[in-house]
């Protein structure tokens, strides 16, 4: 088998590449919900069947349809990203939409409010799913699965604000890949490092940087600051906000909403202001304060392995050890990471900002609060954030205008002639029944001009025409699109010379 | 480019192929649901952040999670069964997983208590879809999208009684082909037909048959027979239960629960018995009362054309014309099918009874009753009962005791030597550097027999050995576990000899 991921680059660099390495700007933020679809209001005209009150046809707040359009560049980019998958071994799992509602609780700290429930119809009360992780360790407790390395492309959902966050949708897919198992110290947490940097690099979304840190870390740094353990995660919620508002409007927050002391939220301001390479871990270690926090200690120890580690996959210049990333939800217990792309200057001034494009970290003891007993699995993992990839890749390829085919059609069946729907028919069952993709107008006495033109605006690069003096002959003819040549064949090599054709270009 | 459904083909044919060529019985009604998960019931020995109320985990009832096994065999089914929606030029489209609850009423009829609703958290009233087509004509109406071919692979959910319909799930994938458009009379119906043979003859799952009938026939021989046109909808529901229940039992409801003279059901019973072909549709043009009828008669006319069409795709002999043939679902105005497996006497005898593989129809009027202005859109389209294919599929392979390879790894690291981490670290990067699909065991000095189990375990068919003799030589080891060969080769090598192995296996 030759190598699957490769493969797909190359596809893929053929169809993107050159609009991938462009620097042109793109400012994903001016993506509004159902800007693209008609609103049409039921008028006064109603059928009989339609005595409904007036009602806008539209798809529910924060949803919206892939168009064909947007699931070829989709199709494209998740190839790459399972092959990524694929390449580390991972095998495929997939899990329910929904989930008990119990199952969902108390492992998504501020954001809880945002999961969709379901209608009590009578029986379980249930949720739609808020991400593919608590199903994960879900699905590990009840099957007792002790190791295991998957990952998971499906859709999830959450009730998020529009107008607080632009541009997110409250149903998008993800793409997870996560080590379940006890393994010696940070070989799998690497390898979630190595898996990001092959994905973002493949992809070709420009320069990108992975902040990491550790809760551990950040754990120690609050209490060496002073922060009471009760306020812990609700302080490191806000720290998680740093890279969406100021240092400022953070310290506010902690201050004026979560009641934390002024002077504590000023030590915590110096540590988070912080970032760098391996050398401001061994700052950290040598730090008066941090150096007397067993966490932080414990925290900082595996980070210095991690780097370790990380150079020697030759990624290390893209790892940041950066004080400020907390990471909102509840469930990581080490370490933790976020890509992001980096701004051009050009981009800087379009006020070009795309966020995170993908994260992850450790959470050893989610498992363990589905387990009867509690036994605990641990786990490291990553999050692809295809969906503000999409947006970068479809607003690039709008830039450039590139048209994109939607259809695989190989050959196009026509005539100049009327009455001549049955030979077109048997010969497009000859073309399917040999595995060649083609279509022809659903039409009786089609324009020999209409079929020509179909083809050339939908791509397709060969036509079979067949006539009435063909027939007499024995042969058909074969066009080019492109070069509008045409040659004569005999009927029953057709299948033969159209294979080959494909077969060279 | 190749042709994509044919190298699919070979695939599965080499992974599946003998499996699926044995005629041994199969009983998937004896799937019942979560039989194989533990349901563990929390014990008191619970954590303080358990401290909820005594809870199973599991998943919701009627729902279950899909293994990597089971997900093997879904890809190669659905890659087949996209490949042949792509043969025949349709695009792919996706749609939200919910609808405002208003988009789905008056669409299912008797069924539509079966729709999940979502919790009214503020805002829009929603539904998880029921269907597929649903979805589509709502896309068509509010996009004033006037022709099209698309496929979508995508879940639905039913709130089906597991205790009436044995062996259905709440939660299953559907695949489904539409083309919508105003074309020449049944061109694009009788493709429709091609299709699900050609996705039937390639999956290999046994004979079938696909039963046809059109819904004006069903409506004029209700006319005739003399049921009350307010009765048609719901004398349908009950002919449609016909494949699962005796004529005896239906005819008693409609009867005793539909209130239906004796007589007018008995008329019925005669029509319904029939099935035939070409032959049979000639009969009925003959027939006295239903000659009678302009709705069947235009019926019978396009059923008449498509059979002339399916002769010239070679599919006829599949083809049977069956009156008892109904369809359940509200909005079907024209030709209607499904497609049944055929038994063998083996299967007979083993109660063998998989019901319908694949359905469809035409549903010229479901656009217009989203359209503000009521425009219709003619469509026709097909679904493919996946998740039976799937059923089938997986206790064939459980029958013959196959073993599935869940991962795609093609490499082994390996080292015989204590503390050579860093030396597997910087090749196995390197090999992923290289495309190639490589894993290691993520433990410092892991013993070098447990590395090569593992590869026999999970079927990889490469080792690389590297240690400190090799090390010095510049040398590497590359074993083949199948045949237990080692070949030392110049570690500068290393990639392109992998490669080249790769290629040629």
């Amino acid at each position: 088998m030759p190598p699957f991921g490769f493969l797909h680059m190359r596809v893929w660099a053929s169809l993107f590449g050159r609009l991938l390495r462009s620097p042109r700007a793109v400012c994903i933020r001016e993506v509004h919900f159902h800007s693209q679809f008609a609103e049409a209001v039921l008028t006064s005209q109603l059928k009989p069947q339609q005595e409904k009150s007036n009602f806008i046809i539209k798809t529910p707040k924060g949803t919206r349809d892939i168009s064909p359009q947007q699931m070829v560049v989709r199709e494209k980019i998740l190839d790459m990203v399972v092959g990524c998958f694929k390449r580390h071994g991972a095998k495929r799992l997939d899990t329910p939409a929904f989930e008990l509602k119990e199952m969902l609780t108390e492992k998504y700290g501020e954001d809880s409010g945002l999961i969709y429930d379901l209608k009590d119809q009578g029986g379980e009360l249930l949720s739609l799913r808020y991400d593919l992780t608590v199903p994960f360790a879900r699905y590990l407790a009840m099957n007792k699965v002790k190791k295991m390395k998957r990952y998971h492309v499906g859709k999830v959902w959450r009730r998020e604000s529009p107008t607080i966050v632009q541009g997110r949708y409250r149903e998008f897919c993800q793409c997870d890949f996560d080590i379940a198992g006890q393994f010696d110290p940070m070989i799998p947490d690497a390898e979630c490092l190595k898996i990001m940097c092959e994905i973002l690099s493949g992809l070709q979304l420009g320069d990108f940087i992975i902040k990491v840190n550790d809760r551990r870390v950040l754990d120690g740094m609050f209490a060496v600051c002073g922060v009471p353990e009760s306020k812990f995660h609700a302080i490191c919620s806000s720290i998680d906000k740093l890279d969406k508002i100021s240092w400022k409007d953070v310290r506010h927050e902690m201050v004026a909403k979560k009641g934390l002391a002024p002077e504590v939220a000023d030590r915590i301001g110096d540590y988070v202001q912080c970032h760098g390479g391996v050398s401001l871990i061994e700052q950290m270690f040598q730090d008066p304060r941090l150096s007397q926090n067993k966490q932080a200690l414990d925290g900082l120890g595996d980070l210095k392995l991690l780097f370790e580690y990380l150079t020697l996959f030759g990624i290390a210049e893209k790892i940041s050890f950066d004080l400020s990333l907390a990471r909102g939800l509840d469930y990581y217990t080490g370490v933790i990471y976020e890509a992001v792309l980096l701004q051009t200057p050009a981009q800087a001034q379009e006020s070009f900002n795309v966020g995170s494009v993908a994260a992850g970290g450790r959470y050893d003891k989610l498992v363990g609060m589905f387990d009867p007993k509690g036994h605990k699995v641990p786990c490291v993992g990553l999050s692809i954030g295809v969906e503000r990839i999409f947006s970068i890749v479809e607003q690039r390829m709008k830039t450039f205008g590139q048209k994109i085919r939607t259809t695989e059609t190989q050959v196009f069946v026509a005539t100049p002639q009327k009455n001549f729907l049955h030979e077109r028919l048997k010969l497009i069952a000859e073309l399917w029944d040999a595995g060649i993709k083609a279509e022809l107008l659903y039409k009786n006495n089609p324009k020999l001009l209409t079929q020509l033109h179909y083809c050339e605006d939908m791509g397709i690069p060969l036509v079979v025409i067949i006539g009435e003096q063909e027939m007499k002959e024995g042969i058909i003819k074969l066009r080019s699109v492109a070069s509008r040549e045409e040659v004569a064949i005999k009927r029953e090599n057709l299948v033969a010379e159209i294979q080959k054709r494909l077969s060279e270009s």
